[in-house]
């Protein structure tokens, strides 16, 4: 194992990262923003280094500051958490260069599978159920409008490079698909430095479900296991569960298993997720693999009892995997909610401010994973992510009310500062969710009301 | 299920069993006395009512004004905790005679169960294993006396009415024998308005070992396997974990059973534990059950994955048992600290005041249990209990890495407060304990230091 790790993030991957390397008695480098001074991960960590003012192109995407602290602090490997440098193999290449470990797959995979018409195409090989669409970029609009034409609308038009929800665009008829093509590429150029899109069928009632696996350097690989993500806004996830409901033992099995090939075939090593859209007859399409922790790992650790982050670690310090799939046991229902500094009523615009009450929920089965305490001032400079609230329950009715009882006893306050939190429990006692006919449309008929 | 409870204690159980309430959909009632007007169940429960002023006769052991406000408020039941009124059978008896439901067992068996000389007596009866000693209270000096001088030095004198680690004294030899014998009875008159002793051998290597079980009105029983709480000081539990480590599967069984078989025979019903001294050749003598919810259940909740408090209603409101013995596994192991505001240096001296800053930790598999939150002055009136840390993990190392993690994480600050988490943390890095060599002495020899 290693003997220090710098932890290249902020807010509460940060500090679920260092946790994770305390439990282990591996020390830690924190890496922190001018912004991010009195984060909480800078008190916990072993030490601290500031490297840059915000954005983060300036210090959590400055890979230059960061190699220079990782080798200066005597660090051997690098923990990206997710976003910024998490999926860019040319930061990962970097760190092998200089001799540290990036924990994550090779750069070569990264490369490979942070190109999603490139992932659609390797996942095909691997006999991953594919959506209609096409099967590489495409180079024209002509070229796509075909495809389109012939798979039939509504259809997604998506960046190769996005990410995280962004670059993607729904085309309901012949007539938009140029004009959302274009876009796209715009935007894909805009973010991303990339305007390769691809065409797939769009699924207007799918379900987002996701299957977490863990591989091994040395060709081994098994899952732990599905999420239903469908709980989303603007392609942003707000709930997770584990596992997915609903579905039958056979879906999901297949699902999983489909996952571990895909991602065996193409060398995968750590911690990754491929995800699936679900429609409704139990049909599963390849939408693309994370090769990364996510931000909804911690419902999975619920109901499997494993530590995620410590795989990580022990499987980037070249250890074989130390669970069998015969070992891994689902037991009950996880459910995250993310609460975020945003304002629902003011379409879900960023809410930042000092945290003068921050009392999250405790309790029996209540996990929380936050950077906020009481005087915290939340950087306006970087996602709304305050505190992923998570619960685990026998079953889904209790874990449902357990949620709700969490999220009621938050207290937060200070001047400026709104939360996600009585939208979440608009959703958590929304019948359809309850009743488990959750889909990514479900947010949006929420907040439009009836007859909208 | 009931409607609404009234919740007749404070601190952190009273926020417990607010919490398992609101996840139940039941209503509750919280009752607080001046000292606690700022009380997080306060804020938490759906009602609350001030009925007194400290000392707790007043107010949390004021049983005419806890009944009254019940009435008042229509709440159709009580719960009582742990510690004031919950053991109290007068008190359960009040409750019957107004139509409120006790959330406990008869008044009838918490009389026989509270009185530890006739627990003793009715325990041989149902063939649970006693240490050698009297099989009743003693009537005088020379018949305790006679009885130790028969089992052998060490002996210890118990309070028939005692609890709580208090009432008891050790002989050392027979001529301490009539001062201890007088200075306890003094004692239990004092504090429990009984003299009544009895004598036992005193077992100096022991460890502490309980089985939690749950009985229902309609003559089931099932335990929910074992916890090691060896961790004391002054007869005071400090860390307890589940499963009780380093025993035969069989031990571990045939005490779990024996603690079923003696609950059933006298007609329990709800939540209880049955404490046992366990020597170094794994024998298991009886020493007393406990007829209430105990403040280390999170650790038997952590491995089951049941909520004791929702199976306490449950049974309460009539419900047969919502588990049969073959459907309770284990996994893992759990471990709790009791977080106390205390000075280790200066004896353990109560240390309260006010918190100006106070984050408990947060994360994987790691749960508190605490009424405290920033800005919350604690009451010098009461216990010093302040947050129960609970971890859990596959295995016990690292339930012990991620249990040190937590207390390490801990920001407790403000004039006049201490807390034990220095000293929690050496027990934890101890060797002996560490190897699971635990035993009642423990604490006492990391006090004295080496060679006193």
């Amino acid at each position: 194992m290693f003997k220090k790790v710098l932890i290249a993030n902020r807010g509460e991957i940060a500090l679920r990262v260092a946790r994770a390397c305390r439990e282990l008695g591996v020390r830690t480098v924190a890496v922190y923003s001018t912004a991010d001074c009195d984060s909480a991960v800078v008190r916990q960590a072993d030490e601290s280094v500031r490297i840059g003012p915000p954005p983060s192109k300036n210090s959590y995407q400055n890979a230059a500051a960061i190699i220079e602290t990782a080798l200066r602090t005597g660090a051997e490997a690098v923990h990206p958490g997710y976003g910024f440098l998490s999926e860019d193999p040319d930061f990962a290449e970097i760190c092998a260069d200089n001799g540290l470990t990036f924990i994550g797959p090779r750069p070569d995979v990264m490369a490979a599978l942070s190109d999603k018409a490139q992932a659609r195409r390797l996942m095909n090989d691997a006999l991953l159920p594919l959506l209609p669409g096409s099967l590489d970029t495409v180079s024209s609009a002509a070229e796509g409008k075909d495809i389109a034409d012939q798979i039939g609308y509504p259809v997604i038009v998506k960046a190769a490079a996005g990410g995280g929800g962004r670059g993607m665009k729904i085309v309901h008829s012949a007539d938009e698909f140029v004009p959302a093509y274009e876009e796209t590429r715009r935007t894909a150029q805009a973010f991303f430095g990339d305007d390769h899109v691809y065409v797939e069928r769009y699924l207007r009632h799918a379900r987002h479900v996701e299957v977490q696996f863990l591989c091994d350097e040395h060709g081994n690989g098994i899952h732990l296991g599905t999420r239903d993500c469908s709980i989303q806004r603007r392609h942003q996830k707000l709930i997770e569960e584990a596992p997915a409901p609903n579905l039958s033992e056979k879906t999901l099995q297949t699902m999983s298993e489909s996952a571990v090939r895909g991602a065996l075939s193409v060398g995968f090593s750590g911690a990754g997720t491929a995800e699936f859209l679900v429609d409704e007859d139990e049909n599963f399409y390849f939408m693309e693999v994370n090769s990364r922790i996510q931000v909804e790992h911690p419902v999975t650790e619920m109901v499997t009892g494993i530590d995620l982050i410590h795989e990580q670690l022990h499987i980037a310090s070249g250890t074989p995997l130390r669970h069998r799939q015969a070992d891994i046991q689902l037991r009950g229902v996880s459910i995250e909610c993310r609460v975020n500094a945003e304002d629902p009523d003011r379409g879900f615009a960023p809410a930042p401010g000092t945290l003068e009450r921050f009392t999250p929920p405790g309790g029996p089965f209540t996990r929380v994973d936050t950077h906020g305490y009481a005087g915290y001032r939340i950087a306006p400079h970087y996602d709304s992510l305050l505190a992923k609230t998570v619960v685990w329950a026998p079953d889904r009715d209790l874990a449902l009310n357990r949620m709700d009882r969490a999220l009621a006893e938050f207290d937060i306050a200070g001047p400026g500062v709104t939360t996600t939190i009585p939208f979440l429990r608009r959703v958590i006692s929304d019948d359809e969710f309850r009743a488990e006919r959750q889909s990514t449309g479900l947010v949006e008929r929420l907040l439009d009301g009836p007859g909208k």
